[in-house]
């Protein structure tokens, strides 16, 4: 007789949102076989982001998790932007479409009961197997430790990639990053990494000081601290005539405007990494953007996953880029809403969610 | 006996701006000698453009013409900014100076009556003789026609300098220029040589289609006739999700919102040269700039004169740019208020000053 062996649906614990804002809750789900071009995966470690938050809380509108989708993990490989060297947003998916799998819009979760489950953002991490398209996998050397990797994926990729691959930092610049939470500390270790000789942090809580310096800052601003002086006086004095690059990694329209005023005439670049509200506008003085100042948006810090995640990787083993310091907790799957608090309170840098810790 | 070969003050007509406003009066002047570092020049031919109507308008703030000072022509070649791919504006001049030669403050003009006459811009070119500061000067090969020469240095090095450095148009990629004056069709004329296929051009003016046409615009779009539909959606639509590069060569905030949002998720850039008023501020939906978009100003195209001016004057040449056709009118010195007439009118596109014409 022989042996049947096609992939069969399999069970496993994931942490479902039933409702917006409300706690997640722990679920035995069923989780499909891949389809052609998708890859079922067991997740091992996995960790959360404010983006996490953000649609966990979205009622509606634009960000509302069942309508969302994230194109950022997406490589075709063959459209005009994968093979560009400037976008890494692919161009054979459209932007916005409803839940399900990327190529036949269906779902590979169900519940208990039977009832298909939506996927957040094509990748679906907080469950013990999910499914993804083959074009949002990245294969890296076992070497690397799980824990690091899950922090390649999104927050700590996003600010390395950021001052990396869309500002390009030139060794011997000035850099100033406005918000010292975990973003803006990967956007200070990837302008280290980069060679950057000033790297400025701006924040309001005198606590950052320390750690921003503990991750490369060499010049710190507390905005609440500046004697009627504004920050933009500041950084422009300090680095004669304005920085090189700035990044915001707030999400706030007049702290995006302040990073893009700070920056020096000329060469002026503003990296916006800050995910704000659907509505909101920056504005720029047109005077100020026509002297050679330049503003530009990124997702996930504007890498290329299949080709930059292995990059940096391999940087991490090498201690030139330091991001474990980002990891400030681990918890297990049943504790996620834990770290949805921890996250929602300022209380952590990055947590990790780890699929064996309940066992 | 010796002869006295030492450089002597020497006398020539100019036009005068004696009020803002106000029409120019042709005045027999007096140009010293030039000082160390500087270089007394025979004007044969130069050319108008919005930069002159700027200041010869401005009645105070910012843009006086007494208070204003042009970096865009300044090199020293030394400095961070000069010696970067990433800026032409020089570093060890400031910004804001008052009128008077680069190095000591004075000037090299005087009037009938011995009362000094302040540069404009430290060139000063409507005049039959100038003195300018070595750094501002190009040496261009003698085969070039001065009637070329002279576009080079202005509004048509800044359109086409703006598709060639600071927005780096690609082989194949689609344009769109907002406005198809002048500066707007060396846009076209830029893009072009850079091997875009696809120029957008946008205009008001519905004659201005055969024109833009002539110089490599392959669409047209007047937003005025759209039915109801927003040049964005239009644009987005026509090529399929967004242009590569947007360029707004008119200087209205609300175009430059427009402008960048036809342009591509992931990778589109666009290029502000329009100077709008002062106050003005150009607002962007974060959201939209998060998705990988980019805004940039450039002064004089981002063209580093020394170098790039020379690689231009070649293309022309070589008939690789085309920029005759935007000379329309060409007049003697004595006629620069018709000039400013023309321009003022929107009925010239480049209007030449000919020294040698009045004669």
């Amino acid at each position: 007789m022989v042996e049947d062996r096609s992939p069969k649906p399999i069970h496993g614990k994931a942490a479902v949102c039933r409702a917006a804002g409300e706690p997640l809750t722990i679920e035995d789900i069923v989780v499909d076989p891949p389809k052609a071009h998708e890859i079922r995966i067991r997740v091992t470690c996995t960790s959360l982001c404010h983006t996490d938050v953000t649609f966990w809380k979205a009622k509606g509108g634009t960000w509302h998790f069942q309508e969302y989708q994230d194109t950022k993990r997406i490589r075709c490989d063959h459209c005009g932007s994968c093979t560009s060297e400037h976008s890494n947003l692919c161009d054979s998916v459209p932007f916005i479409i409803g839940p399900g799998m990327r190529r036949d819009g269906t779902t590979r979760f169900w519940d208990a009961q039977g009832s298909p489950l939506h996927d957040l953002l094509a990748v679906s991490s907080f469950s013990e197997y999910t499914v993804v398209d083959v074009n949002q996998v990245v294969k890296l050397d076992p070497a690397v430790p799980p824990k690091l990797a899950c922090l390649l994926s999104c927050g700590a990729g996003t600010g390395v990639g950021a001052a990396w691959r869309p500002a390009k930092v030139e060794p011997g610049s000035a850099v100033a990053v406005f918000g010292l939470g975990s973003v803006g500390l990967a956007v200070v270790q990837g302008a280290k990494m980069c060679g950057a000789s000033k790297i400025i942090g701006v924040d309001l809580n005198p606590d950052k000081e320390e750690v921003g310096r503990s991750f490369g800052v060499t010049d710190f601003v507390n905005p609440s601290q500046l004697d009627n002086r504004s920050v933009i006086e500041v950084i422009v004095e300090m680095t004669g005539g304005g920085v090189d690059y700035s990044f915001e990694c707030i999400g706030v329209p007049s702290v995006m405007t302040d990073a893009f005023r700070c920056t020096k005439m000329g060469k002026g670049k503003t990296v916006v990494l800050g995910l704000g509200r659907d509505s909101d506008q920056v504005c720029l003085p047109s005077l100020e953007l026509l002297f050679g100042r330049c503003v530009m948006g990124s997702l996930f810090g504007g890498i290329k996953p299949k080709t930059d995640i292995p990059i940096l990787a391999k940087k991490c083993m090498d201690k030139e880029l330091q991001l474990d310091a980002l990891v400030t907790h681990e918890l297990g799957l049943q504790e996620i809403n834990t770290a949805f608090d921890l996250l929602l309170q300022g209380k952590c840098l990055r947590c990790i969610i780890r699929m064996d810790k309940d066992k």
